[in-house]
Order: structure tokens, then C-alpha cells, then sequence
């Protein structure tokens, strides 16, 4: 792990050293270390004299802390503290920069001890720009993703539609029955599916977080959003929308716009590294309005056209800030159109800006008639 | 959802709200909302006076906060405030209580606003003792872990042992493609492996949260820890331990000694609630010692009998606290023996602890030599 961004950080800021306490949820505390933890808190100190990275191992942790984090782990029988506020505490003093959600313990054992507390968001900013070792993981993942909805898609395409709603192997298909192939798939490519795969029917695809169960019926939208996170704790992000026995006049209107859309927001990122983040929203936004959907509302567009994706599935930048796009940001361009009276249509991949342009890490065909797929590519 | 205990709690302090404030990794808001959330901060706010609960929704979730969500849902839209921890200082007055993790800036908004701020454990006291519709959600997590151990274990029984390490399905067997099966049987149950399925196998049974890919090998011990989540939150928590072409004394001693502990443990939890927690894990370690492997350290018993399961993995109480166990108390039972020269063994069952005697939530055999299971019972 390059810690440089830290010490520059410190530098900038006259300061003395960098704490963070979290568990194992917290996304910026996995960067740091690396290490996949308990779900109870921990702490990470960078000091930056020595530009010494430390890590204070939890209990029954030290094996896997050795393992998995690259600096120094000290372990809870060297410290007389024992919470992990007051065992950062220890190890620093002077100035030292947290992030603004600090558990309110820790800043209080840290004051006590004498640090004048900063906030920094020095972290946000590292994890927004990816290593190259980063991106083929999270291409790893995303690979991974598209095994999934290989097997929905396969799943959709197999199902009988005589009746309503659809059947498939001798029983009615639902969201939940879909999910469960899907996930399945990713855990066979090995990768979690961690709560994250919405899938959404006719008019629960405007549902923009549905994760119910509901039958699928024939001539409906069916929205896939499959976000699974590898074993190193980075994500994937891939949605797909597939209608069985397409009629229906809206399904083919709404794709379209949606597939313009999202090569709208590819030209505007072929400009690469220096494009604002917002003129990919904006020109993304700007199609689906030319399709005749509202560019900001129903029934239209109603999110931004994409966010990053890292350790968090959800990170920055966002597509809709001010933000100068940086080679190594990866991204979803996730064009949507809803209409709670009809359906919902979603395309999602996951690309990653270059100096010159942009790669799409997503090698998924686009379809809106679903058919069977061997593999994810 | 009843916040019985909040008002109780809120008398008790002579306090006038509970504020808390975290993301969908939160287990604590979890619990207290119902909302799977998404992965940035949120606020939940107890008005003691009305006794209402509210939820400050970020944007795109209010139609999953609607749904999800028992009390007054309050959109982004209604509020000038936009963090998380700004919002809910918006809502109350007074004295109000928050976990001791509270975000710092959440802390520092709610004392700007006026508020005179306490810490409270009332929601990890409320946790440890579940309702009977949780724990019928734990069980049916805990029978989906079965289903994922009975793949496991099919698998095991269906290598061939001729050479070294084992073959499965004419490619060598490793700690990563069983856990892949497991995994995959799991997410086709509908819960979700969230990066917990802990597969240990030789000596790196001894390393107790081992999620790395090595061969698997026949006369050596192969652990397996199975903890996945349900689609509202709740933990199950399964560990087996099985030898393919036993012969090694070693095994045969430490899994006869661990399945006593482990009998001994149900000895001491047949007194039903009452019983005080620590004594469950002395009775559990004397039994181990009586079997010549040391009770606290290698080569023996090097962690507690167990702990709480609910919303988290691991909650209180801990088997090796002086907490006098509850009825509705769900914890697991997991005496285990580990030698860095030979091996470990682990064998784990959920329990819900009633007034008379306890309940084993956990129907899945117990066998050393590997056998092929048809279903997770």
C-alpha cells in the first residue's frame, strides 16, 4: 500500500498523523489496510514522522491482521487500552487528521489525550482514483457479474409464456427465484452477493431499490441490477433490462432512449481525464429529454447517470458534481428511464477513465429480447 | 416494531430522544428500522414525548424507506439540512441519548443544536434478547447454512483420495472451489454469503478466520465456518469439521474431546435462562482440559464457547461475560481445539436460550468422516 497521498496530506496540512476506528464495514478503514477485520471496531494510525503504518489488531485478529495488512500490527496484549479509540490514542500526538465520521468515542479518547482533532478527506480522494492492481480486480468482479446475469438472462430466455405470468422449470418465475440463480452464479465465480442484487418486475423496475418478490409477467420490463463485491472488498456493477414476448410499444421506446443515452455519456467521455463529470450527466440527461422522457422526473430520468465504484459500491465522484474526471476513476453510466404506469428500463456498465478517453471493463451484449448465453462474455 | 424499550429507557435517563446515526452496515439502525438503507449516513430519531419514530430518508430511498420502515418516514425534500447528522438535530431537543460510536460530526451538530448529549447501550440490550418472529428468521438463515454445509460436506465425501491433495470432479479440491459450492448452494436458498465462509484446512485450521485457497489434503482436518446473512438481516452461524481417509490419532482425540464440549455446554444451558454466561464457558473448557488439550491457549481451546447472533454475526452476550443469560438469547455453541502442528476442530450449533432449557436451532448431523448429504437436514 503507497501511503504517499497521506503524507503529502500531512504535509499540506501541518499535521502530525492520521487516525481511523471502524469494523469491518467501514470501506475507507478495508483500503487502508486492507484487512478484512471483525465486525467490531479497530484502528488504523499513520504516523507521519516515521511515515509508519500501524494497525491495532483486535483480539483472536493478529493471524489474520499479519496477513493481510502490510505495516506494523500491534497486538491487544502490548497495549493497556483496550478500546480501540483509547488504543489509537496511544500512538499519536500533536495534530492529527480523522475523517468528519469518526465514532465520537474515538475523538473523545484522542482529545483526551491531547491531539487537536482535523478532519481530512484525504481518503475519499485517494480511493476516487484506482491503481492499476485495483482496476483488474474490480474487472475480476465485474466478470463475475456478468456470469450472473448470463444465467438470468439464460433463465428469462428459457422460461414458457403461454400463460401469465411466465413459468419456468415447472413453476412460476419470480423476482426472488431469479435473484437466487443469479447469485448463485456469482458464488460459483466466486464473489458475494451481499444484499445488493435488485431485481424489479413491470412497475416495481421504477422501485429503483425493489428487492421483493413478485412474479414475472410476459410483455413487462425486468430490471437486473447485480453488484457483487469480491473477496478483496471491491465491486462490480452491471444492470440489464429484458422484456419476454416484447409487444408493448413503451418497453421499445424506453430502451431506446436509454441506449442512446448511455453512448451519449460515452462520447462525452471519450474526451478522457479533464471532462466534468456533470457534462456526461448533462449530455446523458440531454438524450433521454430528446426521447421525449423528462430529463429529471418521472416519467424519465430520476437519478444521475452515475457514481463511482471502489471498495463502496457507491463512491465518488458522483456524475452529477463538478468534479474534473481523473484517469483511474471508475464509473457506472447508468442511463434509466421509469414510469410507474409502465415499467422500468436500466442499462448499466462500469468503465474506467484513461488519459485519453475511457475502457469499459463490461463485456455484456445489450439486448432487450432476452437469449440464451453460454457464459458472461 | 416496538420501542417499548426506548420509552422505558428514556424515563429510566429522564432523557427526551434517541438519536442514532450510520449507514445500511449499521446493525443497530438496521434493527431499529427494518431499512437495508444505502452505504451513506442516514438518521434514525425517537421522539420520547410523542413516542415516534422517524426516519430521515436520503435520496432515492424514500420508496424503500416506505416500505421498510414502521414509523414517519421524512423526506430529503422536507428537510433545509442535508447531512445525515444535521437532519436529526433538526428533530429533537433536550437530552438525548446515542450509542457511544455516534458519529463525531453527528455528536457536534446535535450539541450546536442545543442538545445535551448522553450515551446509552439500550439497543445491544434490546438485541441480545429476540422476539419469536426473530428468531424464526435466524432459523431459517441457520437451515439455509445447513444446506450450504451438506453441499460441502457431498463434496468432501466425493473426492478421490488416491493421491494427494484430494480430487474433485477430476481437478485438485482446494479451501476456494468448496467454498465456492457451499457459497453458490447458500445464495440458491436466498441468503446472502457476505465474505465469512471461513474454509480452514491442515494447519490453517488453527488460523481461525482463514479465507485463502490451498489444496485440500486426505488425514487432514478441513473446517468449515458458515455464517450467512438473510435478506432482513439476520445471521445464521455453522461450523463442521471433517477428515477425508481419517487415520491421524490427533483428529480422533481433539474432535472426541470438542464433541464433549460441546455436550457439556448443552449440560450447562439445560438450567435454561438464569444461568450466568461464564459458566457455560467453564464448564465447555474444564471438559476440553479433561481431554488433555489445553482450556485457554495452543494446543487447545484458544477462543470463548461463543457469542449473541442476530443482526450482527457476532453481538452480546459473550459466553465469557458474567451476563446472566435471558430467554430469547440466540448464541452459538462452538468449543473448538487447534494445534499449528496438526490441525483444528470446530464444531458450532446455534441455540436460542428459553426459560426451561434451551433450543437448538441447528439440525445438521455431526460426523467426522465426510458423508453425502441429500439436504441441509
Amino acid at each position: 500500500m503507497d501511503y504517499g497521498a497521506l503524507d503529502a496530506e500531512l504535509r499540506d496540512r501541518n499535521a502530525d498523523g492520521v487516525v481511523h476506528v471502524g469494523d469491518r464495514f467501514d470501506d475507507d478503514l478495508r483500503y487502508l489496510t486492507g484487512f478484512s477485520g471483525p465486525d467490531r471496531e479497530y484502528a488504523f494510525v499513520y504516523d507521519g514522522e516515521g511515515g509508519e503504518a500501524i494497525l491495532c489488531a483486535p483480539q483472536l485478529f493478529e493471524e489474520q491482521a499479519q496477513r493481510e495488512f502490510s505495516g506494523t500490527v500491534v497486538s491487544a496484549a502490548e497495549q493497556e487500552a483496550t478500546t480501540a479509540g483509547e488504543r489509537a490514542a496511544d500512538l499519536v500526538s500533536g495534530t492529527v487528521l480523522v475523517p468528519q465520521s469518526i465514532p465520537h468515542d474515538t475523538a473523545l479518547w484522542l482529545e483526551r489525550a491531547g491531539c487537536d482533532l482535523e478532519s481530512t478527506a484525504v481518503v475519499e480522494r485517494m480511493r476516487s482514483r484506482k491503481t492499476e492492481a485495483e482496476i483488474e480486480r474490480i474487472r475480476t468482479v465485474q466478470e463475475a457479474a456478468q456470469t450472473g446475469m448470463a444465467r438470468a438472462e439464460t433463465v428469462l430466455a428459457s422460461t414458457e409464456v403461454e400463460g401469465d405470468p411466465l413459468i419456468w422449470e415447472e413453476r412460476v418465475l419470480t423476482t426472488e427465484r431469479l435473484r437466487r440463480e443469479a447469485n448463485a452464479a456469482m458464488a460459483l465465480e466466486g464473489v458475494n452477493p451481499v444484499g445488493n442484487t435488485v431485481i424489479g418486475a413491470g412497475e416495481r423496475c421504477a422501485d429503483l431499490h425493489f428487492t421483493g418478490d413478485i412474479p414475472i409477467k410476459r410483455g413487462e420490463t425486468v430490471l437486473l441490477d447485480l453488484s457483487p463485491r469480491g473477496p478483496e472488498g471491491y465491486y462490480g456493477d452491471l444492470s440489464r433490462t429484458f422484456v419476454v414476448d416484447l409487444e408493448g410499444g413503451w418497453e421499445r421506446r424506453a430502451y431506446v432512449a436509454v441506449e442512446r443515452a448511455q453512448e451519449a455519456a460515452f462520447d462525452a467521455l471519450s474526451e478522457g481525464a479533464g471532462t466534468l463529470a456533470s457534462t456526461v450527466h448533462e449530455e446523458t440527461a440531454a438524450e433521454i429529454s430528446a426521447y421525449g422522457f423528462r430529463p429529471d422526473g418521472t416519467p424519465g430520468f430520476t437519478h444521475g447517470t452515475g457514481h463511482g465504484v471502489g471498495m463502496s459500491l457507491h463512491e465518488a465522484p458522483s456524475l452529477r458534481s463538478d468534479t474534473e474526471l481523473e484517469a483511474g476513476m471508475v464509473l457506472t453510466v447508468e442511463p434509466g428511464v421509469y414510469d410507474p404506469q409502465e415499467g422500468g428500463v436500466r442499462i448499466e456498465d462500469l468503465v474506467v477513465v484513461r488519459e485519453e478517453g475511457f475502457e469499459n471493463l463490461t463485456e455484456y451484449p445489450r439486448s432487450l429480447v432476452p437469449e440464451v448465453r453460454s457464459s458472461g462474455q
